[in-house]
């Protein structure tokens, strides 16, 4: 397993982590198999979009915030219920194929390490199995 | 790796695609082990849900359209920030178990293909690894 | 492939089975691979989220009432709609790795069942590959 460390700089981000996780999955040396990404935090969470136009990131983080609102008669006192759910609903793991020792991704895709709750030092596990 | 190719006609639909899922799983050769749903597009899914009954899906494509609205002003140019939300929230990867070469489903399951901004000429990869 | 048997008692429920899962990958002999949780029912789902303070849960299953309603002019006859699109939302899949023949979590993390139409019987099967 490997593990790819990832800061955050603000309450709210999408980071576009596909060349750490490129490089990772080629260091595996699995030819044919699967890609697991799996992030150990419960307030951020890791998923697959565009990242040609910057609008769609900063889209997708407007509008999540106004389907999880960040006060909402929320009773868990550290006052991160908003991320605990957008967490739970971007979800923490995601696979990829791997095909000729490269993680196979569609023209406009990368991955985005999904902080709900930052700034903070995060990280991202990737387990690469196959053969 | 095998790629399924799905044809939308519609701006949303789930179209299923359990058959050639099955079909690629038995030529696949893997007696027990994970098959990996993977969407290479942007503002495409894929989930496992009910086709007993059609309401299920008019009902869930309804209900999806009003937590992530079609326009909110958005900024992405081309117009389809929604469909990139509902790929996000949706999910671009699902992951089955394979057990005696066959999918494992429940009794009232089905694969969806998740067309979110079509119609449009579409792929579905399939990775199956076990033994 | 193993299958761990989980009753639920409410309507909605998020049921720890972190002990079960843990025992369930040890029993499987896998040191380093990927331990898949894979939920058979359409109005169920799993997801990795916090325990330590049961005000994340009842937090979670409020705002995801709010975002989903129980009753929203649904067609789908049973009366269950909401149930499905949750089971979407949140997905009825999960992946974690395994190393050192233990399931990979962070510090905060738990793995729940999430029922959305209880109580009833439900069953949530674990694949684990690699070697």
């Amino acid at each position: 397993m490997t593990t790819i460390e990832v800061t955050s700089r603000r309450p709210m981000e999408l980071i576009d982590v596909t060349a750490e996780v490129r490089r990772a999955v080629r260091a595996s040396g699995v030819d044919t198999g699967i890609a697991l990404l799996f992030v150990p935090h419960t307030t951020a969470a890791v998923t697959i979009n565009e990242n040609a136009d910057p609008d769609v990131v900063s889209d997708l983080l407007m509008e999540l915030n106004k389907i999880v609102p960040l006060d909402d008669d929320y009773r868990h006192a550290e006052g991160n219920s908003a991320a605990h759910l957008k967490s739970t609903l971007v979800g923490a793991s995601q696979a990829l194929p791997v095909e000729g020792g490269e993680p196979v991704l569609g023209r406009w895709q990368v991955i985005y390490f999904c902080e709900f709750d930052g700034p903070r030092q995060r990280s991202l596990h990737l387990q690469v199995i196959g053969q």
